[in-house]
C-alpha cells in the first residue's frame, strides 16, 4: 500500500506534542520534516529537519515547499502578549496557508485550541458550529487561524481540520483535566484521523479524550473517524487525591478554558 | 483524600432506592443523615435517623441543618389525590429547599420523575431542554419542584440536579422497562455523579441504564459524567416469556409515562 | 352569527386587566361571568358577579360551572409570601381547573407571565418552547399552573392558552417596559385571539405589544392569530426624559424578569 | 414465548440481503412467506413461496394476504431506466402497501437506501428528519415510498420502518465502504429491531454498522433499538492495500449517495 | 429592459389558477405557452397553446421545447384514484421534468400542496425542511415531484421552487380559509418571486397570504423575495356568519391538510 | 433628557458612512470626537477632528481617552493586500479595544461585514450565531475583530455590536444590492440602536435594509431594536433596466458575499 502522503510538515516539533506527532504520524507519510525554532533531537531517516521563525515569511513559505500536508503545531502555545501573539500564531499561520497554497499542499491540520471557546459553559453542552468565545489573546488568535482555513478552503481547495485541543498532557495534571484531558496517544489519533478521513473540507474538531464527564458534543466532526480510546478515568483517585476540590461556583470552574477565563490582559501582566 | 460532603441528607431513606443510595453515597460523605416518615432499620455508625413528615415545614427545615448536600427522594413516590400531592411533594419540597437557604446547603439532586415529560411519544426523541409534558397530578408536582429548583440556583446559587428517574426496580419488571429501567447501581452512579460533577448549576438528567432501545436524549447533560454500566438485555428473554406484547398504537405504549397516560384523575378514583 | 361562547368567567375581573377584558371580552360570549374578591364595580346587564377567594375549592368550582370558557387572571399579582402564592395562584389555580374539568369547559385562557422565565437574557432570544427558568415564587407558581394546563389538555382534552403577560399597564412606566410593554387594547387582543383561534390544545404566548426591541420569539404561538397593534415607541420621549438610562450590566437591566431577579426571598422581607 | 409475528412476507427473499433475512427472521415468526420474481431456492418447512412480479398488481396484493408483517426488499436495486423504476419501485411499493391495508397487515419494513438522500455532504452530518436529496431516479423513488409509508402510517394506522440501507455486502468492498458499510449481520439486527420495536409508527433509520468514520446521526431512531455490532475496520487493511485514495475534492468522495452523483441519467445510457 | 424569460410554459393553464397566471406573468416573458388538457380561451396575441394530457410522454416535452422556463399546474388537482394520480402528477411530472432537461430549460415553478405535509398540526409551527406528511395519494405524488426536482437540481442544474399552495380561491370560503388562504394575486407574487429570484436552486415556499393565523414559518424561502399583500381578514366576518365553528379537537381542525385527513383511500370510495 | 453619551469617537469619520453617522449620531451624545486618516471637512462646534493612522498604537489610544463609546468605520473598507488587513484591520482594531480598555470606555460598535460571512449561500438563511464563513482577507480580518470583541465583552466588561455591514451606498447600484442594500438612514438607525440597546453584551447584527428578498434570520438582534425603514424596490425598476441579470447558478449570485467570493489572492494581483 502506498503511503497516502509523501511528505508532512510539522511545524512545532521540537514541542510536548509535536514530539508525539513525529513518533506517531511517521506511518502515513514517506518522510517528515520537522520543523521549530529549536534544534529537533534525534533526527530518524525519514525525517529531515528545517529550523526557522513562523513570522519569518520567507523561511516558513519555503518550508513548505514540496509537502502535501501540513501538521501546524507552531505557535505560541499559551497566553502571551500581544506582540507575541500577532508575530508567531497570526502572522506565523498566515505564512504557514500561503506557504500551502503556493506549494499545492493539500490538507492542514492545525493545533487550534479550546481556548477559542473558552468562555462557553460546560452546561452548555456547545458543539462544532457554536459562535466561537474565547478567553485570551491567545484564544482569538486561534479564532483568526480557523476563519483564515475556512477562507483557504473555499477559496483555494485547501482542506483544513482544526483540531481545538483540550489539554494534552502525559496525564491529567489537575481536576479539570479530568474531563478535559485528551492523551497524547488519542492526540495522534485524532490528527491521523484528520489526515486520512475521506473528505474534510473544512472541519472543526473538539480534541479530549473519552473522559467521563463529556461537556461537549463532538458528533459533527464524525467524518473525521477519531474514536478516543483513552479516559482520565484511571487517574481521578490520584488526582482527587493531591488536589483540592474546585469551586463550582468559580468562573474557572464553569467555562471550558478553566483558569484562562481569570486571566488578565497579558500586556498589563508583563510590563506593569 | 477528603471526602467531598461533611454531612448528606437523604430523604426517603427507608423507601426503595432510599436504601440503595444510603449504601451507595457512604463514600461520598462523613455521615449520612436518613430522614423518612417510617423508621429506619439497621443504623450504621456513619448514620443518623430523623423522622418526620416532609409537610412539616420546622421539622424538615430543622432536618437540612448541618449538611452540605441533600438527595431528596422523599415524597409520594406515585399518583396521589391533590391533597396528599400538594402536602408530600409540593409544600414538603418547598421546605427542603428553604431549609437548603437557611442551611447553607450547596446541593440537592432531586428524585424528578419521567412522569414530568410523560405525555412526549417515545419517537419524539426528546432531550432535557424539552417541554415539560406531565402525564399525572404526581408529574405536575415533579414539574414544579423543578422549577423551584432551577430559581434556587439563579436567585440563591444552590446547585441542583432534577434526576427524572425513569424506572428504578430491581429488575426490568415488564417490556416497557426494557427501555425505561434504571437498575440501582446506575440509580447510584448517577445521584454520585450528580453529587461531584464538576459543574452542577441547574441540570436536568434522564436516569435510565444502558438500555438497547433509547427514546431520549441525555446528552445535555454529559457535564455530569455518568455513564450506566446497566442495560435491561439480560432480562429480557424472561420478561417477554412471561408478559404479552404491548398494542404498538396505544397511548401508552407510545408514550413515555406509560401507564400513567392512561389514568384518570386520583380524586374520582379515591371517592367515587 | 352566533357568539362563540356563552358564558366566560372571567377571574380576577376587579383588577386591572379584569377591567380591560370585561369591556374586551363582552363580544365573544352571551354573558359574562366576574369573578373576584372584592366588589365588582357597575354590573351591565350581560354581566354577573361572584365573589370568593380561589383558595375555596366549593366556591371556586361552584363558579365555573355553567361555563364553556374561562379567562383566569385571578391570584396574586406579583411576588408575595409563600402562604399567599400557595394558596391564591397554586391551590387557586388547581380549583379552576377542577372545575373546568367537572363542568366541560372547553376552554382555558390564563395569565401566565414573564417571570416564569425572569431569569432568560433578552440576547438569549428565547422562543415558547425554552425551558422555564422563574425568577420568583411568584414566577414558580405560574409555571406550576402551566405544567397544570398542559396535563389537562394531554389527560382531559380542556384546551389552554399561557399567556405570559410582560408589562400590562396604561402606557410604559419606565425604561424596560419601552420593550416589556403590552397595552391594554392588545392584552385584549391577544386573549380573544386565544379564545376563538381554530386549534388551541395547549399553546404558549408572549404577551407584549409590537415594541422596537424585541428580545423575544413568539412565533410557535404564530397559530393564536395574535397580531399586536400598539407599541410603546410614542411613549419613549417621555420616558426617557424621567428616567435615567439603567446599568446595562446589571442582571436586572440583561434579564426578561427585570427588578424580580434582584428580590430575595419573600418570608425574608415579610417578617425578618 | 409466543412469536411475535405468525407469518412475515419478505419480498426480493432470492436476492442478497433477502436471503440473509430468510435466515435471520427465522425466530420472529412461525412461518416465513418468500416472495420474488425468481425461484427461491432451499425453502424450509417454514418458509412458503411466491414468485410474481411486484408490477403485477393482483399478485402482489394476494402475497400480503395472511402476513402481519411484511419486510419489503424488492424492486429494483439500483439506478434503472424510468419505465423499470416506475413499475418495481413505485407502482411495487404501492401494490405492497394496499395489499398491508387490505389484509391488515401491522408493520411494513422497508429497503429504502442511502440514494434518498445522497446529495447531502458527509460533513452535514444529517439527521433522519433532514430533507430528502435523492441521487438518482432510484433514490426519487425511495422518497416516494418513504413518503407513501407515512401517510400509510397516518391515515390507516400500518407502521412502518424506512431502513436507509448504505453498503450491505459481505464486506467493504472499496473506500467509502469503510464508513458506509452494513455487515449482514447488521441489517439482520436492524430490521429486526424494526419489527419488534414496542413503537414503530413511522420511523427513518440510517442503515450502517458501527464503523469508525460516522457522518451521520441516527439517533432520532434510538427508540427501535438498533446496536450495531459490526464495524469495517477489520477490513480496513485490506481495502486500503488494494484500492486507490478517493480524491477528496471529487463529489462522489463528499456526498453520501458515492458514484451515484456522478450518473447521468439512465435513459439516456440506455439508449443513446 | 429585456424581459427575464423568452418563453413560459404553463401547464394547468385552463385551470383556475392557471388563468391568474396567464394575466400575471405576461410581463415576465415575451411569449407565453398555455398547456392543458382542454381548451384554452381567449389566446392572446403572446400567447400560444398546446392541448395535450400531461400522461403523454411525447407530447408533453415537445410542450417544454423552446422554453427557457415551466410554470407546472397542471395534473389531478385534488385527490383522485390512484390511475389517475400516477398518471397525472406522477408520470406526468417525471415528463414535465424529462423535456426541461431535454430543452435546457433553465426554471420549474411547481404547484406543490399544502397536502405534501397535512398531517403536521398548527401547532408544530413546522418550517420548509421539515419532513413531509402527506394526508393522501395527491399528497404524495407532490412528495414525488418535489424529491424529483430536488435531484434534477444537484444532477441536472435545473433550478425548481416546490410552491406548496394552501387555498388558492377567489375568496376565503370556509373557516379553514381564514389562515389557509392564498389570493389570486398573492399567488401571482409567489409565482413571479419564484421566476425572477437571483438564486433559486431547489427552494420549497409555503403559499399563503398574509393572513392573521400563522402557522407555518416559511423564512427559508425568504431568498424568494416573495411579501403576500393580501390577508384573509377582510372576509372574516362574512365567512364567520355563514359557517359553523369547527370542533377545535378534530383532526381536520389542527392538520394543516384539514378535511383530506379524514379522507379514506379514494379507490374505495370511486368503486367499492 | 440627559444625552446617553458624553463623547463618542468615530473612526473612518471622512468616509462614506462615517460622514452620515456624524450627522445621524449627533443627538446621542455631548461631542464626538471624529477619526481618519485624512481631514475632516467642515467641523461643527459639537465637534473635534483628530488624524492618525490606525496602525499607530500610541495614536490610536490615545484618541480613545475621554470617549464613552466608540463607533469603529476605520480601517480597509474592502480587500487589500494582506500587509494593509494585517496594519489596518487587524492591528488597528486591537489598538482600538486596548484604547476602549485602558480608558474605561463603555460600548464599541464596529462595522464587520457581510464578508465575514460571504461563503455561506443565500439560501442557507443563517443566522447571526451560524459559523462565520470569510471569503476574502478583508472577511477574515472582519472575523478576527469579532472574536476579538467578544473576548473584550466576556473578559474586561466592554459591550460590543459588530454590525455586519452588507452595502451601504446612496442607492442600490446592482442587481445584489437589491436584497444587500443599507440605506444610509437604515445605517444610522442600527448604530444608533446599538448604542442605546438596553442589554447590549455582545451582539452580531445584519446590516440590510428591509428589502424584499430576504436571505438572513436577524431575529437574535432583535433586543437592539434596529426596526429597518427603507427598501430596495423603489430603485428595482432602474436597476433591473440598467444591469443584467446575474447568472443564478454563478457562485457570485448564490453566495452573500458576491463578487468577492471570484477575488483571487490579492497579494498576487498587487505585484505578480
Amino acid at each position: 500500500m502506498t503511503k497516502p502522503f509523501k511528505k508532512i510538515l510539522i511545524t512545532g516539533a521540537a514541542g510536548r506534542l509535536g514530539s508525539e506527532l513525529r513518533r506517531g504520524l511517521a506511518p502515513l507519510a514517506e518522510s517528515l520534516r520537522l520543523a521549530d525554532r529549536e534544534e529537533i533531537a534525534d533526527l530518524q531517516p525519514h525525517e529531515e529537519a528545517v529550523i526557522f521563525d513562523l513570522a519569518d515569511e520567507a523561511a516558513t513559505m519555503a518550508a513548505t515547499e514540496g509537502c502535501d500536508a501540513i501538521v501546524h503545531m507552531g505557535g505560541a502555545p499559551m497566553e502571551r502578549p500581544w506582540a507575541e501573539v500577532l508575530d508567531s500564531n497570526i502572522r506565523g499561520s498566515y505564512h504557514i496557508y500561503e506557504g500551502a497554497r503556493k506549494h499545492g499542499v493539500k490538507r492542514v491540520i492545525y493545533a487550534s485550541s479550546v481556548h477559542a471557546i473558552g468562555y462557553h459553559r460546560l452546561d452548555n453542552h456547545i458543539d462544532t458550529e457554536s459562535p466561537v468565545r474565547p478567553d485570551s489573546l491567545y484564544g482569538v488568535s486561534k479564532c483568526f487561524v480557523e476563519a483564515l482555513g475556512s477562507m483557504y478552503w473555499d477559496k483555494f481547495g485547501i482542506e483544513s481540520a482544526m483540531i481545538r485541543i483540550f489539554s494534552s498532557f502525559p496525564e491529567p495534571a489537575d481536576r479539570r483535566m479530568l474531563w478535559s484531558w485528551l492523551s497524547f496517544d488519542d492526540c495522534v489519533r485524532l490528527v491521523s484521523a484528520a489526515l486520512t478521513a475521506p473528505h474534510l473540507g473544512f472541519t472543526i474538531s473538539f480534541g479530549t479524550s473519552d473522559n467521563r464527564v463529556k461537556p461537549l458534543d463532538n458528533s459533527r466532526a464524525g467524518h473525521l473517524g477519531y474514536i478516543p480510546q483513552d479516559s482520565a478515568e484511571p487517574y481521578r483517585a490520584a488526582v482527587e487525591a493531591r488536589t483540592e476540590i474546585a469551586d463550582p461556583k468559580a468562573l474557572s470552574t464553569q467555562c471550558l478554558g478553566g483558569w484562562f477565563v481569570d486571566l488578565g490582559h497579558p500586556d498589563d501582566e508583563a510590563g506593569e
